[in-house]
């Protein structure tokens, strides 16, 4: 377009360099990650965040953070833990380990609802509802299962968060066996936790036996490969101590190929074992439940197609993307075309099954999808991202492989996960790619021994990666999930018709202090900028429970409570009633007052709970 | 539109237009916030955390989140509150309320040694350690005090952290008195807390009574003004219930102007009455440690300026930076030009000591200062801030002193407090201005219910201020601190000779288990990639301890340990030792793996605790 006059060219050239390069004077492309102020991100961007025990959202592209979800650690800034509900919810753990988000998808696309996540720690999992931002169900510790990492794979109609152990333990679990039993004492476990498609509530409907492998990533079918779905493991040698040495032996390892229809079968048709409350299936008596085919070595990431055909491994230890076509899967299954059996379990002829292994470099970790025949895999090893083709290949191309990786791109460095929007669904965005840093050593500003993570995004939408924006987060996403800002529309207010706690007071009429014995029961109404009522007497030994109602019906007119040296924080979000109990333990008067700033006259919004002797 | 050569300003014009709105189209100039990718961030910010408990830290002028240290509430993800040395620190409880943080200082500048925050609501004090970025100690609840807000302010050699109490109670601590006396039975209380010289420890040194005021914000003077500290308070009327009402009573309220070294003389010659274990000093009885200044109305912030003169105080229901000079104040002092006394303590001629009411705009709150004569003041109902000079000013401008106003600009809305690095030192840095505004509204991308709150860097190096970035944190900063990056060098590694844990190992042939009765000893290294040792037999109903070494010497080589199913997140910086306790209640075979991504096979990194029943 600028082809006419020569020097509009190098004009060109160079303002775009300053603008582009923020005045750095390099050949940086940060402003297209720029939002203008006041104008808002165009996606979001929700990481797992690791043994942080919360989901922390970031926009896209100005990778900002913009909220940080409390799911399995108790959060005294949201009020979450603290509170009757929250606190129960939690139960007897103060954190968890967040490993792989997952958004709920009707018809193989994110449908808004819901985010599961895993705790890898104690075998649970979270719902956040995608309206309130809310965790919303936790369900867990799972029977029989241990290290919950590979986890949790959302099926294409949201009919299960399924699930894979990354530790297996003798089982039912609470059993004790000397470790030195391992191999004949332990096992691993799939999970399929059944999602009630209306309001999204989760139950662990059956399991799956599996030798002591550990599990490690997985996903879930569509298309053809509708109704299955695909773990690695990284431990077929089934060792027990020294994994850095001796899971490293076998030069392949084998992925699970799991028909969980198939699974959904043999529990209807009692084909089981009922173990610690729940069917657990024995694939070697339930056939056509699980297949093993071997990856080479010690692979991590797998990951499904959008078109649902293609099966693709990356090997820790091994420079190939290796890519399966499930078209072949379903003939050699067909036709027993088996290379042996583990334990009952048919490995598939590996040869038969793989399409191709690309030699993408060193520490392919995971792929994710453009939507337009592309596949980017992450390079640990190498601290970089290849593009590549997927299959149908020509011949040429199949002659050598490196022909279809077109384009690299340079990570900070250590890439663990990647993330496209919808990569995981039939329709991805296809626009960014977020690169997942696992080291950060010197590069951010230092914060003492601990350092932030990083990550990078890129712009994919044309031939060649761009890097657009690094940021910086706390300890420690390891996967996300990118979602067009449009997809949903939060509430921002609970409205009072919505509020159904038998407790909530609207009116501060209703509001007061009745007793019951040494029972104390406060109804307390929270509004710009008072507590009713400010003033509680009570006396030493009395149990206290305050139901508070924040009577905002307005978007940000949050309101909190904090007791002055008592463990309680307590936040109502518009419209909110919450219930909190502590008993009076010692005598003194203790100002509460409001913890979120609300109005001008927030310093005001206070009072005391007096606590006399008792007499 | 680029296509003649009549173009060259039009086409830099619009290509700079361009580039500053980030192809948005505006007239925003958030590419001077733009770091170029792989660059450093130019300036620490200190965030106070609110109720979240933590200290969050950022970039300027990126503003992108670094860092979150925890500080009054555990934090998994750091394995903050789950080692025994941690736990301890944080007492009974799980959260504190962080509003103000403050950099220690040598000759009234930023030393970069400490950053020290107040807990509101539980009464405590906690330091951070510039080096290590963590929480080197915390104090409280300091006896005598009940809502440490106006805290903690750092005289100009760090000999104290200085504090007020927002609320106040009967003392000492404990003792019952009905709400209804609180004029009569409650006191407010300000304490000194002394800070040793070399490492920093703190204690509760000396105490003022006052009378029950709501203490809110202050500030430390230096030069003239050296030796004394000022606070502001909103509840003069001495009001007990619905004080959105009845604290918005007076005209005016007191500020208090604290002779500190005063204070600590009346200590010395033993004036004053033990209460709770501390030395408290009446100030009637003690003529010169306190005096009362008239403020209107209903104040909140107090900020002295650089060269330590002028005081200034926003009134947040009265439109005026009220200017006070502190040599009138000396002058006053030394004359007895008082307008009464509150308590015995004496009220300072208002007339006499106000240099000027500058009518600045609805609502000031806070006053920060550029170094170079510019004052800038945050007004919460307007929303803006609004740059004005400070005196001397000519009697021209003293006849109307909207004329010192000089510059304001709209914030997105109801900004609380703002920031500029140093501009409680003797040398603002005078570069960036950082607005914190409490209400989110529905500006950023919709996080549900609970809202971000909401940032924005100002660029105030030219005559007018320029809005460069707008960011979003979690709950809720109040204030912040900005500190130029190359202020320190926070060490990245601990280094094995200054590791001081006597329980370290540095050898994996010194780890090992050892017994004595039903008391299991572990000691443990931690190393790329596996634990030594990683197999753990024990009985049930033993008691464990293990110490565990990160034997790296290498930054961001973290390792950390989670125990499937239980409530157990350690993390070891590199070259850390730390120290966790469970009992086996429970039998069976429990994984503990590394929590925190360390190398290629972090995966592998992992070992299991097997309880056998006990015989």
């Amino acid at each position: 377009m600028l082809r006419h006059v020569a020097y509009t060219i190098a004009l060109f050239a160079v303002l775009l360099t300053g603008c582009s390069s923020g005045g750095g004077g390099d050949d940086t492309a940060t402003s297209r990650a720029e939002v203008p102020i006041g104008e808002k991100d165009s996606h979001y961007l929700f990481y797992s965040g690791g043994h942080s025990g919360q989901v922390f959202v970031s926009g896209i592209p100005s990778m900002r953070d913009l909220s940080r979800i409390p799911v399995f650690a108790p959060s005294p800034g949201h009020g979450y833990g603290y509170d009757d509900e929250s606190r129960e919810m939690l139960g007897d753990y103060t954190w968890g380990d967040v490993h792989h988000p997952a958004l709920s998808k009707t018809d193989g696309t994110y449908d808004g609802r819901w985010l599961f996540v895993n705790d890898n720690a104690h075998n649970r999992i979270a719902r956040i509802d995608l309206n309130t931002f809310k965790t919303a169900e936790i369900i867990g510790p799972i029977p029989n299962a241990s290290g919950n990492h590979g986890s949790s794979f959302v099926t294409e109609n949201t009919e299960y968060a399924l699930t894979a152990t990354r530790f297996s333990v003798p089982l039912p679990k609470g059993r004790y066996a000397p470790v030195e039993d391992y191999e004949e004492e332990f096992n691993g476990i799939v999970s399929g936790i059944a999602i009630d498609e209306e309001t999204g509530s989760m139950g662990v409907d059956w399991q799956i036996l599996t030798p002591p492998f550990n599990w490690d990533l997985g996903s879930t079918g569509k298309g053809p490969s509708s109704g299955w779905a695909f773990w690695t493991s990284y431990n077929s040698e089934m060792a027990s101590d020294s994994l850095e040495i001796q899971a490293s032996q076998m030069d392949r390892d084998y992925a699970a190929f799991v028909n969980w229809e198939a699974a959904e079968d043999a529990a209807e048709d009692g084909n089981y074992t009922m173990i610690d409350g729940v069917p657990v299936i024995d694939p070697a008596e339930a056939p056509g439940v699980m297949y093993f085919v071997p990856v080479a070595k010690s692979p991590h990431g797998i990951d499904v197609t959008p078109d649902g055909r293609w099966i693709v491994a990356g090997g820790k230890l091994d420079p190939t993307a290796q890519v399966f076509d499930f078209e072949d899967v379903q003939a050699a299954i067909e036709e027993e075309d088996f290379q042996g059996e583990v334990r009952g379990i048919p490995v598939l002829n590996y040869d038969r099954v793989l399409e191709g292994a690309v030699p993408v470099g060193q520490g392919p970790l995971h792929t994710q999808y453009d939507g337009r025949g592309n596949a980017y895999t992450s390079l640990f090893i190498e601290s970089s991202v290849a593009k590549w083709s997927l299959p149908p290949w020509t011949d040429e191309e199949k002659e050598d492989l490196s022909q279809v990786v077109t384009d690299k791109i340079d990570i900070h460095y250590n890439i663990g996960h990647l993330v496209i929007g919808g990569s995981d669904t039939r329709e991805p965005q296809g626009d960014w790619l977020v690169a997942m840093n696992k080291i950060a050593g010197d590069r951010p500003l230092r914060t003492g021994l601990s350092k932030p993570e990083t990550s990078q995004l890129i712009d994919i939408s044309g031939e060649e990666m761009e890097m657009v924006a690094e940021s910086y987060t706390s300890p420690e996403p390891h996967f996300a999930q990118i979602l067009p800002a449009d997809a949903i529309q939060p509430d921002q207010v609970l409205r009072q018709s919505d509020n159904d706690h038998p407790e909530a007071v609207w009116d501060p009429e209703e509001a007061g202090i009745t007793r019951d014995g040494n029972e104390v029961t406060v109804h307390m109404i929270a509004q710009r900028s008072m507590f009713t009522p400010d003033v509680i007497e009570v006396e030493q030994g009395e149990d206290v429970t305050i139901h508070v109602t924040n009577v905002e019906q307005v978007a940000d007119m949050i309101h909190g409570i904090g007791i002055g040296e008592h463990d309680t924080s307590i936040i109502m979000d518009p419209g909110e009633t919450k219930t909190f109990s502590f008993s009076t333990e010692e005598t003194g008067v203790f100002p509460f007052y409001c913890t979120n700033f609300c109005s001008a006259l927030h310093q005001e919004m206070q009072g005391y709970i007096a606590v006399r002797p008792s007499e």
